[in-house]
């Protein structure tokens, strides 16, 4: 019987039988094979976002599936087709839809949180969200392509080319993967991170990696940069500390690109933004483009990851993970079995 | 006889004899015309760079003038061409300058604050420095070509195009230069101000202002805009006020543009820079070709200069003009006849 996993407030998930709903028109139904568990699912769990998502909620939205049955009007799809969901669903009326900017429509609904999400075993979705999956790409890895569909447009936007010196603070899973495919795209890359077991993992990948807590990382990447900075600094880590040294790593007309979620407004250096003629630009999940290079990415196994996903659990086990990761358990990516119990 | 006026410390400004200095090889020796007293002048008058220059010093680097003598291998200038200087001397070697950013090098000296300036009847400075001047073009206006050379800069950085809808945050010398040059580059712009005297004299200029004490800058922006947010937006007042409301004044993926100078680090919402994509990029000084382009504009009569020299002082009056801006006076730019005692 295929199930769903609710988010019902309180940190509570309940698992219940799943409510599949027919496709309408321009809409597919999907076989849900893998999700996996996201911070932005974490900040839902743990009530941050309480007054935007309607509970009880199925969240999650970094999954891959099978389609099982497609609505009318729908000729791009067949059932059998392996897929991933691009969770946008723009107004396609606002200024930022009317500029091309439909990713950052200003009424833009995200699927799995302002709507129903993946962690269910039937997921109905608009046919304009989906991306075509090789058939040879296993499903749990294809589980991956949302958050490097990610951290491909934050490289993108930071317009990292060959050679350039790259630094990434902060090493959750959005940024080792914003390591790894600015590595992909020809950086020399440096990961910061006060997580041991996530410098370790880093390492493990091949990433060079340092703990601020232990090493000075202004005067390591000045050392590394023989004084010149980085070309491009992301900053993932959302942390007052990260947003205060982001402008000292970076070299004049350097570029930071900022991914993570500042709940609060940091303090930022302007007068290093204006002495070095540094630009910092915001980054917010994807374009369809950066989905077609995660594939790429992932068809062709040019990042690990199968080092990365650390956990694999049935969906009933989905609050343990969430309970897991908020205590700050050594894991990096859970991936939930969303056809298991 | 030619005079000099120096800083000589805790708010005093010298008149004395000028200390004319020959040509050595690579230099010139110019009669300075005129003057303009700049915020960074005053800084110094007010004692916030008493750590980094040497005192007693002739300050001042807005000026015009005409060669009076040249050194050893110079062979492009004559003596009796209109000249202005751009004031920055690089050194050529730090990674900033090889990486062609000469401009914002990591060892810059600045003529008027870390050697000699303009504040004086004859100054002797580097033949690299100079700009050659029409000479139909009356030096008075000349001498507002550099800071005309800094608002072409920041105009140039945030890429102000045919239509763009720009807001200036401050409406000193610098805003209104920045308001004047992007709406000759073809933006619909708005200034914002808090002192009345210069929203008067921005709006007898033509240009839309207001003052954000008296209007709801935010949501004025926002319905000028049909809800989308401007396309450019400068900070140039440099405060806390400021860096706060850039951030919600620009449309997604819209350009704000980092030319104040903020003596502490203020708070920036990086959250609206994510979410809409924001970029933020600092501006310094300025490049040849910016140098270029003011001159174009001051010699094309494209920009009300004389509305803005609202006084001309002989050097002796120095002084007062610094204590007149420090006070608050109703004054915009401050222009010194060096010639004058």
């Amino acid at each position: 019987m295929t199930q769903q996993a609710t988010y019902n407030g309180n940190r509570t998930i309940e698992v219940s039988e799943c409510q599949s709903q027919a496709p309408k028109a321009d809409e597919v139904r999907i076989n849900v094979a893998y999700c996996g568990v996201c911070g932005t699912d974490l900040h839902i769990f743990l009530g941050h976002m309480d007054q935007r998502v309607d509970m009880p909620q199925v969240i999650g939205h970094e999954m891959s599936g099978v389609v099982a049955e497609v609505g009318a009007n729908v000729s791009d799809w067949q059932v059998g087709d392996h897929v991933v969901v691009r969770p946008l669903d723009p107004c396609n009326d606002c200024p930022a839809c009317a500029a091309g900017h439909q990713h950052i429509c200003q009424k833009l609904k995200f699927l799995g949180i302002d709507t129903p999400g993946a962690f269910q075993g039937s997921w109905t979705v608009p046919a304009h969200t989906l991306h075509r999956l090789p058939d040879d790409l296993p499903l749990d890895k294809a589980a991956m392509i949302e958050p490097i569909a990610v951290a491909c447009h934050d490289v993108r936007l930071g317009e990292v080319t060959d050679g350039d010196k790259v630094v990434v603070i902060g090493g959750g899973p959005i940024g080792i993967l914003n390591a790894l495919v600015a590595r992909n795209a020809g950086g020399d890359v440096l990961l910061s991170e006060v997580n041991p077991f996530r410098v370790k993992l880093a390492r493990e990948l091949g990433l060079a990696a340092v703990n601020p807590k232990e090493t000075d990382l202004v005067g390591h990447v000045s050392e590394w940069t023989g004084g010149a900075g980085a070309d491009v600094v992301f900053e993932v880590s959302g942390t007052a500390i990260g947003a205060e040294t982001m402008t000292k790593l970076a070299r004049t007309r350097g570029r930071i690109v900022v991914v993570a979620i500042f709940a609060d407004a940091p303090k930022v250096d302007l007068f290093q933004c204006f002495w070095r003629e540094l630009t910092m630009r915001g980054a917010r999940v994807y374009e369809p483009q950066d989905y077609e290079r995660a594939i790429q990415l992932a068809a062709t196994n040019a990042l690990p990851l199968d080092q990365l996903i650390t956990e694999r659990y049935p969906l009933s086990k989905l609050q343990t993970a969430f309970e897991q990761i908020a205590s700050g358990a050594e894991v990096m990516k859970i991936l939930v079995d969303t056809q298991a119990v």
